[in-house]
């Protein structure tokens, strides 16, 4: 027996061997990554010539000033697409920070949990856990809710929430388990989300939130910035010590640019969003999304190979996450999509099998196109 | 009298009409902002390579996977060149993190200033002073010295260090004022040192830092990443909570990858120490970076009309400060450099007058273009 044979560790970023054609190089490899993930091509491509040549400065996009109209004039542009989007009014303020969700954890609760007050925490998997572990060490915690009991694959109903909590947190997709949620937590408290893994892919009534954050890498841009949309009226503010930069308020008075900014990582969010709107906005998303995600799912539940993980009610949109039967043919699955440029197939290694991220970017082609080696693949082994 | 009379505030980043030439359109601007700043153009030329298609993948570097052995190796690549350029021993830790060094002011005191202990800070400017004050929140903090008197034109000496000091805060060079140490601070603590505008610029002996941090965007590559150089080992640990995203063991632990990195700015950063290593490493830029600066300076000292901000012996070799006597000459100076695509030389509101700002990248021909324009203009005004 051969080495590899006793290590099926598949690689999945060993790719059959391209030849690159830089006008389109980008369009030829189907991207299901969890994220960083897929973007748009034509964002791709403006932001390769921006980094030549931006504005026609004879710079690049990464060497100008963040204090330059030409830069201002992006950050104005990535706000008012972030307004739009939404349907802001005037008391939400729209942030472009860094450190991703994971500092958002600790931030919102040192911001919003006030030292008697209490918060209530839905748990739905790993994101929401570490959410609460920052939040805990600061001040009183509640969680409401948990879908630990079956490792995530479920999204919780019938819980009870305090009516005096000061905000209800909650993951609104889950990556790692493929798990949305389709409805809101019932409550009057404001929401505090964590939307990193479907901001932008349909329509958000931003009534009920308080505050939303969202790291960039998978819907709205490149790994490096952080949005945070919130409305400071709706929570009391903690009266304790809080440092410069992590102090909402710090952000909101500079408009983001209290220190240096994030430029390109902004820029690229900017172009994401401005191809959104192209598109026709969070509706056409949703339409295009749904579309995509019934295709798949439909193929999984049509095939006799594989199987969906997640009680149908709370599949995600996002993280389409299944398995199949014979384990040992996952090696062999995962080398049918990769020899034909889909790659990003394998699970999180807490869930096992496979999990195709098709995010706004991912076009209809790439989900069909993986479809027919599933559908190929399971007549093939599945007899 | 015309309106733009009435309104001499001279608009430096409305530039003369540019016919870009995509080969090296980023060759003819001479860019001297004091950051986000100048990068090699052989840096541009390849992050643009690398947005559209990345080491042959098919895939932007933007929507790759931070775990892949694609972006692996450059994350281990960025931390090897680190090691190299400053001659680490395995006692010191290469971080690239987000937040900038304001983030750094906090988080450096949050781990190392114990309950019971002090720290000392000198204070030469803007970006001192905000360190002072996120680490004045949490411990007791001695500011040793101070430049304040003089609008901080100078570089105190002759100050007393306490002995039980957890350690010395201090800024190496500062961009407002065009002041640089070139000596140590005199003690046997441990040394924390924010680096932002000099940061491999010149050899340094990392034995007395314990730790060293700097916001990249001016010698080391675009904004959205900040390296932490630290030996833990020379600190007390605080025995405080710390949230998990500011504790620096998290990083450590995890190798800068605890959550999604700052992909891009990480990769630029990653090209651009490969270029100063290239170049003949920090020896060979602080050659060129002395020659650059000894002869603007020696222009400056030599004309009628110009005059250096800073004392001679503690002028900055990074960012050049100097004023013209008869300010009403000022506009017509900065359309001078603009004409010629120069640009980036309005002094800082708080200090006023011109500052060039000459970082790594910035090519000796650059300098005597300027160096031209100023002559030129000290001849024809200063008669």
């Amino acid at each position: 027996m051969s080495i590899s044979r006793l290590t099926p560790i598949f690689d999945e970023f060993k790719l059959p061997s391209f030849k690159p054609n830089i006008k389109d190089s980008f369009m030829t490899t189907y991207n299901f990554f969890a994220g960083p993930a897929i973007l748009p091509s034509k964002v791709i491509r403006q932001s390769s010539e921006a980094l030549l040549n931006f504005e026609n400065m004879g710079l690049s996009i990464m060497e100008i000033s963040h204090r330059s109209p030409q830069f201002m004039s992006v950050m104005k542009e990535a706000q008012s697409h972030v307004k739009e989007l939404l349907a802001l009014d005037d008391d939400y303020s729209v942030l472009f920070l860094t450190g991703g969700a994971s500092t958002q954890f600790y931030m919102s609760a040192l911001n919003y949990l006030p030292e008697r007050g209490n918060a209530s925490y839905i748990d739905t998997g790993a994101w929401s856990s570490k959410a609460i572990k920052e939040a805990a060490a600061i001040g009183k915690v509640q969680v409401i809710a948990s879908s630990k009991d079956q490792n995530y694959s479920y999204i919780p109903v019938d819980y009870a929430i305090p009516s005096d909590t000061q905000y209800v947190h909650f993951t609104s997709n889950n990556t790692i388990y493929g798990t949305q949620f389709h409805q809101l937590p019932p409550t009057e408290a404001p929401l505090i989300c964590d939307m990193s893994s479907d901001i932008f892919s349909k329509p958000i009534n931003m009534m009920p939130y308080g505050m939303i954050y969202a790291g960039a890498q998978k819907n709205m841009g490149p790994a490096g910035v952080t949005l945070v949309v919130l409305n400071k009226n709706k929570f009391q503010k903690a009266e304790r010590h809080i440092p410069t930069m992590l102090d909402y308020d710090t952000h909101i008075a500079k408009g983001s640019m209290f220190n240096t900014p994030p430029v390109l990582p902004i820029y690229v969010s900017m172009l994401t969003m401005r191809w959104i709107i192209a598109q026709g906005g969070l509706e056409a998303m949703e339409v295009r999304n749904s579309k995509k995600a019934q295709l798949l799912y439909d193929a999984i539940d049509n095939s006799r190979l594989f199987n969906a993980i997640v009680n149908k009610k709370d599949r995600s949109q996002m993280n389409v996450c299944f398995g199949i039967e014979d384990t040992a043919l996952e090696s062999s699955f995962l080398k049918a999509c990769t020899s034909q440029r889909c790659i990003g197939i394998k699970g999180h290694r807490s869930v096992g099998g496979f999990r195709a991220s098709i995010y706004n970017a991912m076009k209809m082609e790439g989900v069909e196109k993986l479809v027919d080696i599933l559908s190929k693949f399971d007549r093939e082994h599945g007899g």
